[in-house]
């Protein structure tokens, strides 16, 4: 019986940053190669990051990153290497359909030649063979039809320590009967899956369902490797899995880390059935002494996934666009809180600085909140009062308006001064902005354009109010089964929301209480329900319509939004691509 | 030989607004019925609009744009009506290819039944037939495979006055020996083409080219009908067009305005050689008399065209979501000089109003030339200095930031507490606030976001400094060929740009000239070259890699700028899809 050690190397790559991302993968192999691993697997598109999006646009970075993967290639050794890369059609024989549309490549500015979502299997310093990447998903955040083109024919084969081993990329180990089943049956004992698979609340859960279900269907053993790391809106959470052709889950990484998977997989293979030539790499396997320990991660809750998603979406975010530090206006309330204690989690106390500035609305409260949101967390907060800016605002804008301004008009501008406040110690300290407004917030537009929402990254946009609640819960939790002080003050928590732009100002004088608000706003734009259909449902009709119209028409102030880590399974941005322009009223 | 009136109603539908937009279908379908026309054709989902993007993911928005079709359907007499419609797979035996990935329909918010972007033709108060576009464009702005699966089988014929005719919808006719082929090859003698194909400069030479190849190809006359209007990003240019079956052509309607444009076809067709069944519709054409005049409208000038989409697509805009008047903040600058006159042609003078804002550092020419502007444009002006507010800041900003704020920090805080007054007349008043930054500004970010770039649409964002001259040129040329005064005063056209953010400022204190720069960008941004190729072609390598970089660190801006209306064939925004973490510095 075939028995092989296998590595998922789980890393997280910087979109781009062809050097690094190789390096990172040598170094893997050689972490892979000092523990006797006969195959390590690397994310899908690992050497440009995922996703590149139109950067496969332009020729010549098409060109660095097929040069990056042969760099890879000849320092392989015996250990077989399974690599994500973009390849163009024909390379080493990669079959693609014929696009139907000749005239993208005619009259368009994309690269010359159809491209392949591809994986390279190397070793003894060459790309020992090759696959393209089947399904192309083009839903949700996914786009891939718009750069590649599907492969096609039989996929190649592996001889691996004795193993028959065969490689698919993502998608295609998700659609039944698909291509997962096609490998199998042209006799594979092993199915290598590369994946980017970004990051959503109960996603974790469908994966190790599909990868049961996959190996029922197929007989064939899985690993599961998935990339980690955040990129702008998506958050990759890693949890590779190695599943053994009895179904049974021998390896699983933890999420939101960087990880080498290490797992000992027994073949119970029928190589005499094999239908297609077989690449024969090596007949004996690497390995000596057993595989190391710690391999069945224990799970997350969701509250956890959703915590440990938006900490790691912000870390690289501004990691990776060289940020080290961050700024965040403490209001007192819920939203700024999760959001200090995330940045604080992200990047350490020391890089993350506090503002608070009051208005002549601000309760007492607000400031004391935030104080002590401050002093727990141990960053430094600064106080600036924003009167002297509406006093002269007030003053300038009268003879304009013809009066002083009140109302929306007042409430807009005191959110405004404070962007230009804080936009301002950007400028001058190099610090990003973290704007802290949530997904309730988000859809139903209660916010200001260039006020609250000015920033470079909207850390929980993509999360319910209701869920904020839940995390700040959860993070005080954490902190105290952990024995430390509990970050976000009780009374942040317990003290009705308001945005204090007016005397006695609360949320629920111009939105619904959340708990009637967040379930209607998942079944109108995560599930894509109309306003008839709600009310169908059973939902207060005046309450539906009312939540129907603020969504329609706060479309255009989510477009100039920053972006933000999505957690959902539709989060505003890419993955909900909704007209502005748009008076569908049912 | 057989003849038929034909019409091609160049309409503006409003995305989402079905009942709207039938109306129009139906009036326009009246229209040519009394100018005894055989058949009228409509655009590409014209009663969605084009684009309803992720409308379609609602099941209901389909079910009921499905029934809006049988509504016009119910109302057509014997003029044949060919009329865009979103159609699920199977109605009235639409054929579509199977999805090869199941788990978007399976998994993810997406209607349950795959979608074909159709073609419907109806008559005698029916649909007669129906056809589903093949070729579903995916690249540039469009993002057609995400909502549709293509047709596929035979195309069906009608027998409309003796002639044989088939349909296509828009890409369909664009790839040679593509699917308006297959359809000459099934026995059309007519192909009508719908389409809703968005205006870039130089498009419509290159449509036009195209049906004259697709004529020499086929054998077959072709009516091309196109939509008009704006629709957030696009402006769709109509130009409709009829070309006869020996390649001349007929009739060409004006673009940038709706039109129900009508020629007299002569078909020599080969009814005998069909291979197809053909719908039967009527036998004799219903025309009398001879087709209206002005068939053969002028083609504009690229300047002309420029010009006309950016006072379309901002008329549009507005008049879509409900704006009736605009703010523009005047500098006395040559940009939003030019969105001022846009704005004036665009929705009158008496709803455009201008706010000069100068600081200490502006000239005293900054402020008469935007006096003479307003002048000459007819528009009320503001002027509000901005000195209090500056005055405030820097001392609110002192202890902030432990001195005053000076250098970018004091520039950007300028432009910033511009923004927050446009922004506030905006809330008291109702009018959307336009910006005024260019392609040139958008590409190097050389512009503050939540200041300048402040407001609800970027009139000539994706308009480069050089030609932003030139369409000055072009409106005070116009206005003086119609004996009017021109509108830009020749000072500002000739005075070197600056943004006076401090004294003495000058654009080319920042930026590369900007007849050296906007070929750099043309050849960076549209046609994906990268920084190593634009330096083997010749171009100054210091100057390239600073350009490069420039337009590199300037993604995270541009994703919070507003939308604008796109002129070039590469616009930022959906038609660009550059992640914001990206580190390819080759």
């Amino acid at each position: 019986m075939p028995s092989l050690r296998v590595a998922a190397a789980q890393i997280n790559p910087t979109v781009g940053d062809l050097q690094s991302n190789k390096a990172a993968v040598l170094a893997a192999v050689r972490a892979a190669e000092e523990q006797g691993c006969d195959l390590v697997a690397f994310p899908e598109l690992v050497l440009t990051g995922y996703p590149p999006e139109d950067l496969l646009l332009k020729e010549a970075f098409v060109a660095d990153a097929v040069r990056a993967l042969e760099e890879v290639a000849a320092a392989t050794t015996s250990c077989v290497v399974v690599v994500g890369a973009v390849l163009p059609s024909g390379y080493l024989g990669v079959e693609l359909d014929e696009p139907a549309d000749a005239r993208p490549l005619l009259a368009q500015n994309v690269a010359a030649r159809p491209l392949a979502n591809a994986a390279a299997v190397c070793a003894n310093g060459r790309i020992v063979g090759v696959t393209a990447k089947r399904l192309l998903p083009n839903y949700a955040v996914f786009d891939e039809q718009r750069w590649f083109q599907p492969g096609r024919g039989p996929h190649p084969l592996f001889r691996i320590a004795g193993a028959v081993v065969g490689v698919v990329v993502c998608e295609d180990l998700w659609s039944p009967h698909g291509p997962a089943a096609n490998l199998a049956e042209e006799g594979a004992d092993v199915i290598v899956s590369l994946n980017a698979s970004p990051f959503s609340l109960g996603h974790g859960d469908e994966r190790q369902a599909v990868l049961t279900t996959r190996v029922a269907e197929t007989g064939a053993a899985i690993v599961y490797v998935n990339q980690v790391g955040g990129q702008d809106e998506l958050v990759f959470d890693g949890g590779s899995l190695v599943v053994n052709d009895e179904g049974h889950l021998i390896a699983r990484a933890p999420q939101f880390v960087e990880y080498l998977l290490i797992a000992d997989l027994d073949v119970h293979g029928h190589p005499e059935e094999l239908t297609e030539a077989v690449h024969e790499v090596s007949m004996t396997s690497r390995r000596q002494g057993p595989a190391g320990e710690g391999a069945l991660a224990a799970p997350l809750s969701d509250e956890g996934q959703a915590y440990e998603a938006l900490v790691l979406g912000t870390r690289d975010y501004l990691r990776k666009n060289g940020f080290t530090d961050a700024v965040v206006g403490l209001s007192g309330g819920i939203d700024s809180s999760i959001v200090a204690a995330i940045a604080v989690d992200a990047i350490g106390a020391a890089h993350v600085r506090g503002v608070s500035m009051p208005s002549r609305y601000s309760s007492d409260h607000s400031r004391t909140d935030a104080e002590e949101l401050a002093s727990r967390l141990g960053i430094r907060l600064d106080t600036v009062e924003i009167e002297a800016a509406h006093v002269a605002y007030s003053a300038m804008l009268e003879g304009l308006l013809g009066n002083e301004p009140v109302g929306l008009t007042d409430e807009n501008l005191q959110s405004r001064l404070r962007g230009v406040l804080l936009m301002a110690l950007s400028n001058d300290t190099g610090a990003i902005v973290l704007t802290t407004g949530n997904k309730s917030e988000m859809a139903t537009g209660y916010s200001t354009l260039y006020g609250d929402s000015a920033g470079g990254f909207a850390v929980i946009k993509d999360v319910p109010k209701t869920l904020v609640f839940d995390l700040c819960r959860y993070r005080n939790a954490l902190a105290e089964s952990q024995g430390q002080l509990a970050p976000i003050p009780v009374a942040v928590i317990e003290k009705p929301p308001s945005a204090e732009l007016r005397p006695d100002q609360l949320d629920v004088d111009s939105l619904p209480p959340y708990e009637l608000l967040d379930p209607i706003l998942a079944a109108y734009v995560e599930a894509d329900r109309t306003a008839p259909e709600l009310i169908a449902a059973g939902h207060d009709p005046e309450l539906v319509a009312r939540v129907a119209r603020l969504v329609d028409i706060a479309e255009y102030k989510r477009r100039q939004m920053p972006p933000g880590v999505k957690i959902t399974t539709k989060a505003f941005g890419k993955d909900r691509r909704m007209p502005i322009t748009n008076r569908y009223r049912p």
